[in-house]
């Protein structure tokens, strides 16, 4: 029975399953964690665990049968595959050095995948490698996963990592968990059937290093019993840490298993006396304290906020970006962006203050101010703007240029209807071809994309300066693109879903989610409006240089986020980046620039990063390229896979 | 004129040019340097160094005319072409913190190539990074060759890396050449247009460092007129290390250019003096010591043996391994590989070994051995075991087993001709299904690939063992692969251009000659016939541990090096490990393994790498990774892309 619900929050991570020991009676296994333990699933051994290939006589019982639990006809096909985690051999160790225990180990983990296959389980839990190196388990599994059509192979990893204060350099035994988790899956070449269940100790590593896990593909988290602390009744909880570790859980779709022993009798005894437990001699569930804790955490998180709820459907989605210029945006679209308030309200902000500025009381009554709006669309900022003049009690001329003809229908009734005729003249043209029959005190435009420069609001001001007057002013007055390096496993293996050159070098709009976000954000390139001198290029070079705490561990990226902010007028702003972002503003989600090949970062080491903006006759693109700690090869170059049109 | 001839050997180091300054009349450049001095190409600056784009007054001249040396006519196009490399402007610095000298960089830098391109000149040289951060000038650059169809670019490097003992840690300031080269190509994605310059200075770095440029594209070495030392008399020589160095270049095909000033006065003077040199007044080129010297050099080079000349077409040229059981040889093939004496007076020997172990010398007239020769071909093996014995006195009955029927036909016809009729039984059949009549002795074979067992001699042998004698002997008795990493840049520029990933997971037939070694071999798997045991499996698994001498510096393993020794009987071997090879045999190239993506190793870090040998119903297949330092995708998953018919 799920943990509970959360408006609109249909993830895994409501479900809550328990590891159990052998048992060749499945239905049992079942009816005893489910029905009485109020678990929604089982991670359930397959086979015998004493079961050895090399062991059994060549030809002597003849009869071949293997040791799994049960036949497939013990259970429905679906209560095999919506209750159970096939749990393969926990003994297997295809790194021995042992000749016979590996090949032991790779005949029963390929027959034990194969029986699993055969039930239709949805996934099966490998054991965590027992060494450093894991070559040859991970050539077996990589075979298997060739073969594999839906199930999963959740890869167990321990999360340890040893301190920083003992790392000097002696500590070679202790190994941090996510390199063997890393080296694995870049064995297997990032499969997506491959993810990791997070084995959850007693204590737990540095934040930063924890961090990294929610860029990768983990599926289940496994609480040890002896990883619960005892409240003062004697119950099981959980420190504070391990709390918010697994709310993190649950907010990244990670389900938790419940596994070991019950270390807190005390809580099963109280329970049954106040419940009076004893109906048909069926014995409580010895884990059932610790899944009402979690169960307890779950139910006690904030709900979603209606936004949140709305864009889930969007998490780490990738969508192309909008090419404005080129095409032009549906009715759908514009109704999308005009009903995120506050952004008007941030242009309606800006605007009086630039009106204040402009126009002194003492000739508010007198002096028109030009304000013109380029790319007025179906109207939001015309209709800020006419507010910040009310607001203000400054007279207001508007100019409101659209290229887009199908706007300009909606702009010509939203005048009428508004009855703004007098004040309002519209332009049907392109900013940069339009000739103004008179020049502006102000100039409002809204072209920015998620990297602020990236729809080509710099050229297309450029066009609009020519009737700005020189002292007007551009609202945006400025905007800076920011960016950071992630861990974001899941946008990774989307983009090679597609086999091809071009998704690698482009740049994706994205709510990102399941991501890392290994340093603090750095700003890259900036435009100021107007410009001061027609000379200056839009074309831009930035090398940037992220430093990644020690405390990460190692750490991959598999590209980097990307976000703006703006200054619309003085101390008026606009933005996503994350450490400044405008609240309750959901125009913009980030951008991702990807990464061909991921590139592995060991602890403390520095990302050296460049990104170009390149400008054409007819197109602008970006260029980037890492050249510390190793070199990857220039991405994008020429334009040739992604490129936003003049 | 070339610096002089050697049979058989057209390569382009015959050749030797000087690097000269700016001058407007090109025609004289030539004139003076190739018809006075000697020399075969210059390398010239195209425009005038002076010029820079931001100092020209816009729309002031109007002429537009670039400050170009001469006009395209000044030559014709042949002499442009043949013999002119293009110097562009050493001042370019693309890299610089001045925005404008960026600016001008990259202006000039397209205006130069697009004239060098307009002129066809087969190459230009492009001035050495000036600082350790070369991103935009790479960039840059790669962005110009996507635009190039034959021109090559050739990046002037200096030839310097910072002593071990001077690495410290403090020495950050020094900086490994071949480390700015590396990140250079990496970011141009090894673009097969991309080739190095070296500038050979007065040190030299140690010689694991200079052997990694014997895998990259090194199209020139240019030789400053500083790196010389003087001779007893006055004239330019080299040190006994640089001319180890330029012996090399001439092996490899690289040209060396002159650069620089003469410091050697005393030469021209004696020259001079010698052969009353005062003719029309025409000066004699101050660089023509040099020149005479780099061709003493050159002149006293042995000749090339003549396998070496036969072979010179095959060097580093890619071919796929044959799949002997799948296919049938061709004729032309069993005649290549029956001129291979070496190697059939090894099985010789080995057979002569065996039948004296086998026979004493008082049975020598009584007993009759059984020997087999499975894979007879056309009767090499039969022939070198018939010499056997009468070279040792032994009876032998011959029976030679071969699956292809076109062979047979050879096979009868050399019985035949050879009066073998009495001792040499013919079988038409595949060794792994022949019912023998009798059982055999001695069991020959050779059916060894470039890898040792990449050919199936396993498989088939388990076949032929059925009819071996219990203590019957098999020639060969063992055989083991070896592998060592290497760096092969064209290797890796060849497989790359099929721009699949099938061409990246198969192993590849090559005789390499352009490759770094970057360490010594390591023994692989090991196969010994006849088999201890029925069940022993074919499958192998081996992990390897490279460790590159700290010396090299950093370095880049495009692929793995393979090779065989085989012990054919006792201290009777026959194999192409480098260390051990059988001299003058040349039935086998080695073997390449690549990497998909080419990995860099940090100075003395470790190499660990994985080989799997898999058998599967019909095929045999290799698996292969690295795990360190970073881990490699498992090339060639259940034999995808490269697998071996049974």
């Amino acid at each position: 029975m799920p943990l509970g619900e959360r408006q609109g929050d249909k993830s895994e991570s409501r479900y809550c399953g328990v590891e159990t020991d052998f048992n060749d009676d499945m239905p049992h296994v079942l009816a005893f964690n489910l029905s009485s333990g109020g678990f929604d699933f089982v991670i359930a051994p397959l086979m015998d665990p004493a079961y050895r290939p090399s062991l059994v006589q060549k030809g002597s019982a003849g009869s071949g049968v293997l040791p799994f639990a049960g036949s497939d006809l013990v259970m429905s096909p679906s209560q095999w595959s919506s209750h159970v985690v096939g749990k393969i051999s926990s003994w297997i160790d295809l790194d021995s050095e042992d000749e016979t225990i590996r090949m032991d180990s790779e005949t029963t983990l390929k027959q034990e995948i194969a029986w699993a296959s055969h039930l239709s389980l949805q996934a099966c839990l490998l054991p965590a490698p027992k060494g450093t190196s894991c070559g040859n388990y991970a050539r077996c599994v990589n075979q298997i996963l060739q073969g594999l059509s839906n199930m999963q192979l959740w890869l167990r990893i321990p999360l340890v990592k040893p301190d920083d204060d003992s790392a000097d350099g002696k500590n070679d035994t202790l190994v941090d968990s996510w390199e063997t988790w890393n080296s694995f899956r870049l064995l297997c070449e990032h499969h997506s059937l491959l993810s990791v269940a997070l084995d959850i100790l007693g204590t737990l590593p540095s934040a930063n290093s924890l961090g990294r896990w929610f860029g990768e593909s983990v599926r289940a988290a496994i609480i040890n019993t002896e990883a619960f602390l005892t409240n003062a009744r004697g119950y099981p909880c959980l420190s504070k840490r391990h709390q918010r570790l697994v709310t993190g859980f649950f907010n990244h779709s990670i389900q938790i298993i419940i596994s070991g022993k019950s270390v807190h009798p005390q809580a099963n005894v109280a329970a049954d006396a106040s419940q009076n437990h004893s109906d048909e001699g069926l014995q409580r569930h010895a884990l059932r304290p610790y899944l009402d804790y979690v169960g307890y955490l779950y139910q006690k998180m904030d709900p979603l906020p209606e936004q949140e709820r709305f864009e889930l459907g969007y998490r780490d989605f990738l969508q192309s970006p909008l090419q404005p210029l080129m095409d032009n945006l549906e009715a759908q679209t514009y109704e999308t962006f005009e009903k995120d308030a506050m952004k008007y309200i941030q242009y309606q902000r800006a605007v009086s203050k630039a009106l204040l500025d402009r126009v002194p009381d003492e000739e508010a009554f007198t002096k028109t101010t030009v304000l013109m709006v380029v790319g007025a669309g179906r109207g939001p900022l015309v209709r800020a703007s006419l507010q910040a003049a009310e607001e203000t009690g400054r007279k207001l001329k508007v100019f409101a240029v659209e290229k887009n003809p199908n706007a300009v229908v909606t702009l010509h009734a939203l005048v009428k209807l508004e009855g703004w005729e007098d004040s309002v003249t519209i332009v049907s043209s392109d900013m940069r071809h339009w000739n103004a029959p008179e020049k502006a005190d102000i100039l409002v435009s809204e072209l920015l994309g998620s990297f602020g420069d990236n729809e080509l609001s710099p050229e297309c001001l450029d066009g609009a300066q020519r009737f700005l007057k020189e002292d007007g002013i551009s609202i945006p007055s400025s905007y800076t693109s920011f960016l950071q390096p992630v861990t974001a496993s899941k946008l990774h293996n989307d983009i090679k879903a597609h086999k091809d050159l071009v998704h690698f070098e482009t740049a994706y709009v994205v709510k990102i989610h399941n991501v890392a976000r290994l340093a603090p954000t750095q700003p890259v390139f900036t435009f100021t409006h107007p410009k001061l001198s027609d000379k200056e290029s839009n074309q831009r070079y930035k090398k940037l240089q992220f430093v990644i705490p020690n405390d990460t561990g190692s750490a991959m990226v598999h590209g980097f986020a990307g976000y703006f902010d703006a200054t619309l007028y003085k101390d008026v702003h606009l933005g996503i980046e994350p450490s400044t972002a405008t609240p309750n503003m959901f125009s913009w989600f980030a951008i991702f620039f990807p990464l061909r090949t991921p590139i592995c970062l060991s602890p403390g080491s520095n990302l050296d990063v460049h990104f170009w903006r390149c400008c054409g006759p007819t197109k602008v693109w970006y260029e980037w390229s890492v050249t510390s700690p190793t070199s990857s090869p220039i991405h994008n170059t020429n334009g040739r896979s992604y490129w936003v049109g003049l």
